[in-house]
């Protein structure tokens, strides 16, 4: 029994070492985990910005989750699902001399909620021939096996 | 050794078990932790409902995390801190003859994004004597030792 209870304990201390390993290495790598998913994030964003002043409203919209049930609200009004959001685009963007600007977004702030979650604040500026409308966003950030993508975008334009 | 390997194999065995036992356990709980979790967020919007609509505007912001960084969004003004979202309600709604008019919020759709956070869209209105005043809103939500408050609120009002 002697020998039995030496090899219970070993295994027993293996485990708890592991364990405390796997603790230690997991508290460590969050920390660099969540600040390389905002990295990504913002990569995602600066894709779209990209986009956008090249006159790709496709590949802008390649930010956003392709799915009926992406929401976008701006200026009180709801679009619901990421065709819809595309045709709101292109009606608002690039029908009848509308024209696209120049897209910037500032003072972003990414914030983890879970492993496969974030929001973003931040403020959107056009720079357009004869006006330069902007305003606040807050964005939804979902973790697909493709990356991440906007599931909800709330947008507004200052007065 | 034979009783040595006996007792190995049967810790393990347990382990093993444990594990399958915690696993299943975990997913079965999720879901309904999440609906818990959920009817945790509605109630907290019903006492603020509560509160505005008793004239009770600390009531209402109790469902705001009290700290500087509580953001605020709204018609493309960003408002910082829970002090200054407060003033903000107090000079719109109870200053120089304004009412508070009847509060509800509906269509809300309360999403986890992790085990301690959530975000909710919904529309509010607002019964007044004159006007009606409406619109959409989506706020995050984070779960606190002392319950669950909104971290960030973007409203906007429907033109």
């Amino acid at each position: 029994m002697l020998k039995a209870n030496r090899v219970t304990f070993a295994i027993t201390g293996m485990l708890i070492a592991l364990l405390v390993v796997a603790l230690q290495a997991n508290a460590s790598q969050k920390k660099s985990g969540q600040s390389r998913e905002a990295q990504a994030i913002r990569a995602v964003m600066a894709a779209q910005v990209e986009a956008w002043n090249q006159g790709n409203l496709e590949g802008f919209m390649r930010g956003y989750w392709n799915s009926p049930d992406l929401t976008f609200y701006s200026g009180g009004l709801l679009t619901s699902g990421w065709k819809t959001t595309l045709d709101r685009y292109h009606t608002r963007y690039q029908t009848g001399g509308n024209e696209m600007g120049k897209l910037d977004f500032s003072d972003l702030q990414i914030e983890m909620l879970g492993p496969r979650s974030a929001f973003v604040r931040g403020h959107w500026h056009l720079k357009m021939a004869k006006s330069e409308p902007g305003g606040l966003f807050t964005l939804i950030f979902r973790k697909f096996p493709d990356g991440w993508k906007i599931i909800h975008d709330h947008t507004d334009t200052s007065s």
